[in-house]
């Protein structure tokens, strides 16, 4: 029985040994390499908390003390841990396990979370509710030194510090972000670590913390005794460790970034020097575009907010293009503000954004950018509807972006049309523009687009038919295009097919002339209903005679729903939505 | 002559010798006294930032320079030195500027800004814009201590710290946010004011900024030479100036919040002692049910984005809540996570919040609070239409707070339902609720609500008619109701009124029923149409026979206009609604 094995709780770690400990450490390292190869997931933010996580749940007593963890992608050895050991040794079990804290799968999990700087705010509140009810637990924040560019977490870290009872925030420094960091914050850590702690200059003494250095974060004994030195502390303290993303696997502590996140089997490639020869795909296409841009025009600048890699900007883009990038840490708030101000003074920024953290932004799209109408382009990568984890659904971005004023957002069905509105946003002064890039493999007309996007809101009608319209945005155009043909070839209904092309208004002239000839409307869009392009055009037509039939997603938070059962419960597939559509032409 | 009478622009105040100068800074002092007691605006804030404006505008060159204001509601005396002063010395003119900057008003405003925390990413877009395109200008952001708390500009400083070339931050630290700061910076503000600047433990300097201090926020001279001394920085510097708020005006000085912002008369009314007699409203009401709920429940906390005044959380009731309020600064996110972590504590956070702000938490509302299904209640103040600023406004909760999974969103009509949904939600533990606060008179039903709100999603049947089913939201009830009344006198309509109360669902019942002896569905709301209640309505009847008509805002950022011209322009009067409602039945 290996020691691991014997770990079915907290309670089991507390009775071992310190060189005990020293082999469960291994013993996790090892499934944890084993299963994140096979399985895809984060790799080197989980190696590098083995020996925290063990010593956490050593000192502290969870779940009555509260242990939030950051972004919670580096909670997997918290997992093996609190009773999920089997999710990572057995591989039939590995599916049993979310790759973040999620309080349906444990008591230990307290937050559903995946998105980052939310930790010390969330474990403020659990201090404040301990402190109204007189409780004595240690509430205790883990976060990673990626995480602290986020305005969230310095606005909680700004409140933790005056709490005035316990509240133990570990900062989590591997001196990474998901890429490199970036930011005036990170020189101070780098002279944290340099000083051992010991400087004058600490951004955590000035924000009003008590502070601990840790310099080997993998020093089981020396984080055991730090732990136990700030355990029932009765003031807000910030204990900062310094600890090797990936430790243990040598290939993932050579290429930090690389491994930050990996896709099965990616520790063997890495490892026989496989480079993965990759297809042409919207990220390609995206960065090779913008190279010839900022080649051509000095101002361009293409800014991301700590996700390059996501959206196709490779360390070696980043390194040609120089000042012509940006990378601003995981700050969307500033990201699309500092856009607005580029743009304002004349230059050409354009920021790429994952659907998911656009929506960290609202108020900046609104205030800071469309109030004031400044050229600034944003591409939205990864939108629709997808079996991602609930934390990183890209469902919301059409209801966010596309009800605020000024803003014109833009949804391409093909590579042709994407970079033509990525070439026309970028060329033109008087909007700010989102483009939604489009989500899966590459569509190509063949041919060049010519359209002018200037002239908003002009839908294209691609086919001419009547009696059934068909409005297919974005992703979802070739889904309209297979019910246009199942409609003709099963029902002798020959549709009109259009692609909207404009997610923030209506082609109104185009809308009303539809009226003479056509008695149902359908829309396709790959998003929530809720707030989205459906349900403007049943608006439009409420008062007249013109059925609306509108496809989307539910309002929901769906959690790794498959594909196959998130498109049929939203009556999504062709089938569903020929039957739908004769159903009502049935009934009218 | 006056000294302020001979400024049209920066360049007439070159000209000026110190002595001259001080007496503009009098001049300009007692006008700015004199127009705001007359118009009300923002007073202490202005006051403050007499001298240190002078001296900005005497030592850069603006428009060429570029100066970003936070907030931008201390930008009077700016206002006053860029070619507007007569907005300020001709009471025949006051309302020819707005209470911020504004790029339609003056080359010299480069942004419209009204909400917090925004200049240091703002000003970091020009300057990267600058730098692309080889310009040499200054480019300085003003922001005030209040405005630190808030995450975006940390994330702006955190970026502005590695720039690599001239940025210039005027801190302009008057140890006051709206009312009393909160947070653990604010020991080190005072630590650096107390030690001239000189302590070794400096947020700035950590945050990697070269640093000034000025201890006198209001000495010309000092002011000059320090300005003189980073002109033409080519890196990035704080310039951390102490300045009092309210200065020169003594009851300003001594009443610091009230005198943040005032209503005309404000002055002399303070001055004479006069407690201004207040009639209930939905502030009282708000302050006196929360009161009785944190004496009978120690759990209960009530949290406020530092804007404690506007929901009417007078000093008193501050100070005497003690444990059972927390202001968190101007922090919005932090307020809805920490909201979320209280609830997820067992406390009963009550978060209240003005509309137009809570849309800075748009990310928190759904990841951190409604995909965790806290049940946290967050108040929305100042929800609808309104002829407030560009900035300020309360049209966009709807879409932003109806469209996420998981969210209760009500709109109580009445005293009696607002405190019935707050009790419930504070009693109750499955769902994240937030309550759009009724704005304008108090209506009261004169009878208790014995309502079960836990039964989600039931529309109430006010009035039960035929052929016409009017939907009025929350605000807009009353409205619905006269709309009723008049089809009754006018054309014999005698329609069924509905008070929808839920903004997150759809009573689908209810609305089926409705087509057995209804033909139109009529919604009212008081906000954006597009993203709204209305258009779920329209969705929901879109492919059956029932028509609808929607009533609410367009999408646009209105500015100052008046409401009669706004209702008037969205068919929002009972007599456009009437005379559409009659032309859809005459059509169909």
């Amino acid at each position: 029985m290996t020691v691991l094995e014997k770990i079915n709780s907290p309670a089991d770690l507390k009775r071992l040994s310190m060189a005990e400990l020293t082999v469960l450490a291994e013993e996790m390292r090892a499934a944890l390499i084993r299963k994140v190869d096979m399985t895809g997931g984060h790799m080197g933010p989980n190696l590098g908390m083995i020996e925290a996580t063990i010593a956490l749940h050593y000192v502290f007593d969870a779940p009555s003390d509260k242990i939030v963890f950051d972004v919670s992608h580096q909670s997997y050895p918290h997992k093996m841990l609190t009773g999920r050991r089997e999710a990572f040794t057995n591989p039939e079990k590995y599916g049993s396990v979310s790759g973040y804290t999620n309080p349906a799968e444990s008591p230990y999990d307290l937050f559903t979370i995946g998105h980052t700087a939310t930790s010390v705010s969330l474990a403020c509140g659990l201090a404040k509710a301990r402190d109204l009810q007189g409780g004595k637990e240690n509430v205790i924040a883990v976060i990673g030194d990626g995480s602290l560019s986020g305005g969230e977490a310095y606005e909680g870290l700004n409140n933790a510090a005056v709490l005035g009872s316990n509240m133990i925030i570990v900062v989590n420094d591997n001196d990474m972000s998901i890429a490199a960091n970036h930011g005036g914050l990170y020189h101070n850590l780098k002279l944290l670590r340099e000083t051992n702690g010991q400087a004058d200059c600490n951004f955590f003494k000035a924000m009003g913390f008590d502070y601990r250095y840790i310099d080997d974060g993998h020093d089981l004994e020396n984080l055991i005794a730090v732990f136990r030195s700030v355990q029932n502390i009765n003031h807000p303290v910030v204990v900062h460790m310094h600890t090797i993303k990936g430790k243990g696997l040598a290939v993932a502590e050579r290429n930090k970034e690389q491994f930050h996140w990996i896709v099965p089997g990616g520790v063997e490639a890495a490892e026989s020097g496989q480079v993965p020869v990759m297809a042409e795909d919207y990220n390609s296409i995206t960065r090779d575009f913008l190279t010839r841009k900022y080649r051509e025009d000095h101002r361009v600048v293409v800014i991301s907010p700590a996700t390059p890699g996501a959206t196709g900007l490779t360390p070696a883009f980043r390194e040609q293009a120089g000042i012509h990038y940006a990378d601003v840490g995981i700050a969307e708030e500033h990201a699309v503000a500092f856009s607005s101000g580029i743009a304002a003074g004349g230059g050409k920024p354009v920021m790429m954004v994952l659907s998911s953290f656009i929506q960290r932004a609202y108020d900046q799209l609104s205030q800071d950018l469309a109030l004031n109408r400044n050229p600034a382009t944003i591409l939205v990568f990864w939108g629709g509807l997808s079996g991602a984890d609930a934390t990183h659904l890209g469902s919301f971005d059409i209801p966010l972006i596309s009800n605020i004023p000024n803003m014109v957002y833009l949804a391409p069905t093909t590579k042709e049309e994407y970079l033509a509105m990525l070439d026309w946003s970028m060329s033109q002064t008087e909007h700010p523009v989102a483009i939604r890039v489009p989500f899966g493999d590459v569509v190509s007309s063949g041919r060049p687009d010519t359209t002018n996007y200037g002239l908003l809101n002009r839908f294209k009608v691609m086919e001419k038919g009547k009696d059934v319209a068909i409005l297919g945005l974005g992703n979802f155009f070739g889904l309209a295009h297979t019910v246009c043909q199942r409609l003709a070839d099963e029902a002798g209904i020959r549709a009109t097919l259009i692609n909207p092309v404009y997610m923030t208004g209506l082609d109104r002239d185009l809308l009303n002339e539809l009226k003479a000839d056509h008695r149902l409307v359908v829309t396709l869009e790959d998003g929530q209903l809720d707030g989205g392009f459906g349900e403007k055009i049943a608006r439009f037509y409420g008062h007249s005679d013109m059925k609306v039939l509108t496809f989307g997603g539910r309002k929901e938070f769906t959690d790794r729903m498959p594909e196959s059962v998130l498109y049929e419960r939203n009556h999504l597939t062709p089938e569903q939505i020929v039957s739908d559509i004769q159903s009502v032409l049935k009934r009218g």
